[in-house]
């Protein structure tokens, strides 16, 4: 694959920009994104900058749900369309030199740089900008805290180089603010209040009323500003929607003025909604006391801690070192689970493309990562939000006049806002995600008490919908599924997709097994609770037992479904250059004709349910399908690099870890201007651990295979483990592990060994013989 | 099939309103529609209605490219949705009552009757209006004349029945109209020029610019004014898109104060775009100068002479007479083919919802109607109208990366203008009609040289698309045709539909005749034209003969596509009535899944090439197929009541028979009220003439086996074919030929006869001996 769009150097820790990208500035600003899991933002310049730009700034758990969009509405079509929304902004500072505006893209800029700093969350500008011969120096700096998540930080210096005047800082806050994607071009916000003073102002704005039953939220940004410098004049004003400050301060040639903007965003999902701008205040009195320098110190710490337990160090290959932290890094500015009523949107707080703040995505990609990387009560939180939003999925099967409850495909409270049929009631597969995610997070931590608490409720609900939506084909003496959607979106409304049917067949045996787990171990109130009766049970075990998997005889391969061998099949490579990617060069309706997979499909099984298939059928299944994948799909390369890793097919795996880890870096797929691809950015580490590394963790059995790739000298890992820290270092020819945490027994290269208590283990690359 | 709504009695030649339905406004608002091919308008009053009701007046071929509202846009989704555009309201006419407004919704009524008299094209209201106490009975009538198209004409009288007082009228012409289904709740038009004097104005519209290239258009509204009665006052007024006279007059108790007002609608269609003020005065110069009285004679003479060639006459039947004309006024109202650019929308100038004007229904349903009872230049606008967008059909091929000419499923200009993929480039069996049509209309009239002249152009076009659509299966050593929707939309994106493979088959083999016919008849220059070479032909031959036509061997029936008989098959008649009609009631996505057959399907195709299929082949496709077929597209019944009839099963042809003729008049379909069902208007028909007298014309001979539905006593229609205007009766137990025309061979019961040169014939009903 070529590399689209490289703006950045390749540095270890930061992304750094060393000239102004006029023609690429959305891209510049979804790379430069920052955020704090309670907010987050683009790029964006402080100052006026009249080219074309995308100002962007979000708030988690804020949406709204705008009028769906669709050529002719039909029976079970969802009512709207549910987007993250564009909120107030409480960036902006407006910049004059001597009473004339700076704004970078019609200014002569010398000196330029922004730099992203990645281990430490802090975003930086450097430049200088000449006006009328003369010249100022600027240094911005800009940090969402993560020790108190509602507070915002700019450090605005400007320096005169070569002359004595005037610089004015006009700091405000804007809540006239649209989305880009506004279905019908229409404003989302209304002003609540708005109060101005010196050195200070309040906004708080709400959301519109809307028909559909979704909640309205009300936001609060409360500004403070701290000048350093000869301050000349200060002047408040506001406007319907806007407050500023206009402070001019006299400035001399070589002396600084500087600029300090702290804002606290404060919203009703956290407070009461009379009390927004006071609880603003009261964060900005109780953070500005300690001063900007204390502020940045804890931020810087507070990532720094998250390094400790998730870095991932690469020897040898700078462009994958940066590519993984640059994935961490905004992962965990998008979530980092400490409120479960979030999750992970696909752009996070950097785009609005997409819509929606939970995919399947957060199931099947990004749990693994969080169950190794940070505390188990964070995955837990991953997997409690989709308890608490049940009755939405009852909700939308019931609207397709179905039992048991249907996830969806993309949601904000559990009722389905995506707006395309062939997805939102086709693509079904998801239910089997969520069901998986409940086993992967018990089997993980050990936590057998969640099956009770939370856990056979939903699968449940799911085994409910399955056993509705099957049908018996009398004939054939098999349950049939048609009309779905599988993983690969490349090819709809197909029936019997192997793997939604395999993942329908697995929900249903695992909800019988906890069951009877839960029968075993004094929960039978639980089972009776939810009226599971013993013939639903045997209707579940017919289902299972007789569940059409289409497989091909003569291949020997799972089929993806019905009549896809019916296809012209053919090897993606046989694809000219110019067609691909082919969902930018080709019709849909040729796409949908092809045989060319856009994403894992029978192979998404084949990871899931990775220890219930021979190598054999893997290899076969691998070599048939991954040919015909174009991985269009950000999600597509870790999954096809996890299984060729396994299959020993080094050069493969690391290719595919490359489109994963440097996706956004070098603008792959052509649309970063857009936002980032935060859920996909778990596939770098899944590569890493799960792949080169080798992870596996079923049967509740810890067990690693590494290998390293030719191009890197080594690569570190921390994960996770019930109560071990576990360091894995795979190094030359060797694999060292160490770990805090109590004795442990795991596998190493299908082996038994032991890793002490404290302790460390060494062994050759491909041996599991200690050391 | 219970009777919805029926707001009108049942009478030979109108439809008879005697009260004011205010809860069913719109539904008789579409009942009441007249037109004339140039111009029509729901049956809106005149005068003020501040009740909900729907005020439309549409122009025939004048459009607006609306921008598409789909979830997510994909390569080769049309650009926009083409609609029929709602226009200058030329109707209204306010009226006061000594200085209070006129209005039926809040004022008391007595006395009211709204009467449509198909027979002579004319609408009628009469009612008296009580305000304080003072009665004044009015008399309204209004035509669209068919003899100068450009012009309207409204008679409305006024007698005050017990008092003296002022009558004032204010006709009107309003600009300001926007339609109710525009996407994005625009405004489509935009004033040109306005002009006012007394007793007249005219007003100049033209619809905004696009960014489709879509033509943009320029009408004009021109309007005369002729009162009768003490004429007290003429006040002319005019505003931004809007004229007006006020005129009012002395009325004395007992006495009628009379508007006329004459309104010549032009547009730059037909004349150039300076001129179209000018030319409505002319043609209102030239028409009033004639006087009312005339000009409502030639109007109805117009109509007489259309029936005189197009009635049915049915005896024994109040309702199904009432239905039959019902539906042939309102298609001669939308169109009589005078005019190659026009075409015969869903609704006509009836409605908003589909937009569009040109659907294939009009090959697969009108053009039959149109052959046999109009002038035969008629219906060979009908096939050259494709011919003049060959262009748009091979740019929608393009668009899916295809070769040849894809016809589309809604157009105004060639250019596919729907808005739903599973429509636009999956519902392609469409170009099997028109090419049919081209069968069809060669063959009933025998104008081979239409085949040279246009029709091998558009054959080859379709025939390139299939063959470039179709793919080889090697093992199978068959062409398949996946990724399609069949004319049965209840399932879509289905591979293999029988019925596009065999319309596929049927145009590759018709191209190749027709070839080789022009080639032995001297127009080989035609296909060296159109760079036929003897490899394409080769290659056609090859797909024709290996196309791949699902069949089932144990039920010896036609398969509707590869995968419908995994369905859970069962009879319509096991749903419960409450979930009927399942589009109002079920999701999409049970709809989708379940068996159920929205319109004919596999029998679409019996129909077409009813020749070339056994009886047996017809009854076990019917009768596995039928059971199974909810109706639900107004389409659907006339085709199982015409192959009902063919196999004897009467009372199933009558059943049908009476859905399609009383559709809209009982409002079966629950949606009248957004307009009529203008093209399955011909079901009624067909139903009659291919049904219940079984006429056929393949291979150039005509035939006939009539029998009579058991409620009737008799019927009798007429049909032209080719020099003959024949007249079939069926009455008793017999049946009568009759005709003006040379000798004429033909086929009755099966038999041969001959119908004598200006003579009759006679027969037993079910046996061809002459009588």
């Amino acid at each position: 694959m070529k590399v689209m769009k490289r703006l950045f150097e390749v540095d270890n820790w930061k992304i750094i920009e060393s000239e102004l990208h006029k023609d690429e500035f959305r891209l510049a600003e979804s790379m430069m994104s920052i955020g704090n899991g309670h907010m987050g933002m683009r790029g964006n310049f402080e100052e006026m900058y009249s080219g074309d730009f995308h100002r962007g700034s979000y708030i988690a758990g804020v949406w709204f749900p705008d009028k769906t969009r669709v050529g002719w509405w039909k029976n079970g079509y969802p009512q709207y369309f549910g987007k993250v929304i564009n909120s107030i902004n409480y960036l902006g500072i407006r910049v004059l030199v001597d009473g004339e505006e700076v704004d970078l893209f019609k200014d002569e800029v010398k000196e330029y740089s922004r730099e992203l700093d990645m281990q430490h969350g802090v975003l930086e500008r450097k430049f200088t900008v000449v006006k009328d011969e003369k010249e100022t120096a600027f240094h911005v700096v800009r940090f969402l805290s993560v020790a108190e998540s509602q507070l915002a930080v700019i450090k605005y210096s400007a320096v005169p180089v070569n002359y004595d005047g005037e610089i004015t800082f006009i700091p405000y806050l804007d809540g006239d603010i649209r989305n880009e994607d506004s279905n019908y071009e229409e404003d989302f916000w209304q002003e609540e209040s708005i109060e101005t003073g010196e050195y200070e102002a309040a906004l708080v704005m709400k959301t519109k009323g809307n028909p559909f039953g979704a909640p309205v939220f009300t936001v609060s940004a409360a500004m403070k500003i701290e000048a350093e410098g000869d301050v000349v004049s200060v002047s408040p004003n506001q406007k319907s929607e806007y407050a500023d400050n206009i402070i001019t301060m006299k400035a001399e040639k070589g002396k600084a003025s500087v600029l300090y903007k702290y804002a606290a965003v404060t919203t009703d999902r956290d407070h009461p909604k009379d009390a927004l701008i006071a609880k603003g205040k009261a964060v900005l009195a109780e953070q500005t006391e300690k001063g900007y320098a204390a502020l940045l110190e804890e931020h810087k710490a507070g990532w720094l801690k998250r390094w400790e337990m998730a870095d991932v160090e690469i020897e040898g290959d700078a462009e994958a070192q940066q590519g993984i932290r640059f994935n961490l890094f905004q992962l965990f500015s998008t979530y980092y689970g400490e409120d479960a009523r979030l999750n992970i949107g696909p752009k996070g707080f950097t785009g609005e493309k997409y819509g929606g703040a939970t995919y399947w995505d957060t199931e099947a990609y990004a749990l693994p990562l969080y169950l190794s990387t940070a505390k188990p009560a964070i995955a837990r939180n991953l997997t409690v939000y989709r308890h608490n939003q049940l009755e939405g999925a009852y909700h939308n099967a019931r609207q397709q006049g179905l039992k048991g409850a249907l996830y969806p495909m993309v949601t904000f409270t559990g009722v389905e806002c995506h707006n395309e049929w062939e997805i939102t009631f086709e693509e079904i597969h998801r239910n089997g995600a969520i069901a998986y995610a409940i086993y992967n997070y018990v089997n993980y931590t050990g936590d057998k008490a969640y099956l009770h608490e939370y856990g056979l409720e939903v699968l449940t609900g799911i085994s409910r919908f399955w056993a509705d939506r099957v049908h018996y084909h009398a004939k054939k003496a098999v349950y049939m599924m048609h009309g779905v959607t599988g993983p690969n979106e490349y090819d709809n409304n197909v029936n019997n997709n192997w793997y939604t049917n395999v993942m329908a067949q697995w929900t249903l045996n695992y909800t019988m097994k906890t069951v009877q787990y839960l029968k075993e171990n004094g929960h039978a109130d639980k089972i009776d609770e939810l009226g599971i009766t013993s013939e639903e049970i045997e209707k579940w075990q017919d289902i299972a037992a007789n569940m059409y998997l289409p497989y091909d005889e003569e291949q020997q391969v799972f089929v993806q479904h019905d009549t896809f061998l019916d296809k012209e099949l053919m090897p993606a490579d046989e694809l000219k250059p110019e067609d691909r990617p082919i969902n930018q060069n080709w019709s849909w309706d040729k796409i949908l004709r092809s045989c060319f997979i856009k994403q894992a499909d029978v192979l998404q099984g084949m990871y899931f349910l990775n220890d219930q298939f021979t190598e054999e059928e893997k290899r076969r299944n691998f070599e048939f399908y991954e040919p015909m994948t174009v991985h269009e799909s950000s999600l597509s390369p870790c999954v096809h690099s996890i299984l060729a890793a396994e299959l020993g097919m080094e050069e493969k795996a690391y290719e595919m870890y490359n489109r994963t880890a440097r996706l956004d870096l070098d603008n792959y797929n052509n649309d970063t201007e857009d936002g980032l691809h935060i859920t996909s950015m778990t596939g770098s580490w899944l590569s890493i651990v799960q792949g080169f590394a080798g992870m596996r963790t079923f049967n509740e059995t810890l067990s690693f295979a590494p290998f390293i790739p030719k191009a890197w000298k080594s690569y570190t890992f921390k994960i996770v483990y019930r109560d071990h820290l576990i360091t894995v270092k795979a190094e030359g020819t060797n694999v060292h592990l160490s770990q805090e945490g109590p004795e442990l027994s795991l596998k190493l290269y299908g082996e038994d060994a032991v890793l002490p208590e404290n302790g460390k283990l060494s062994a050759a690359i491909n041996s599991a013989v200690v050391q």
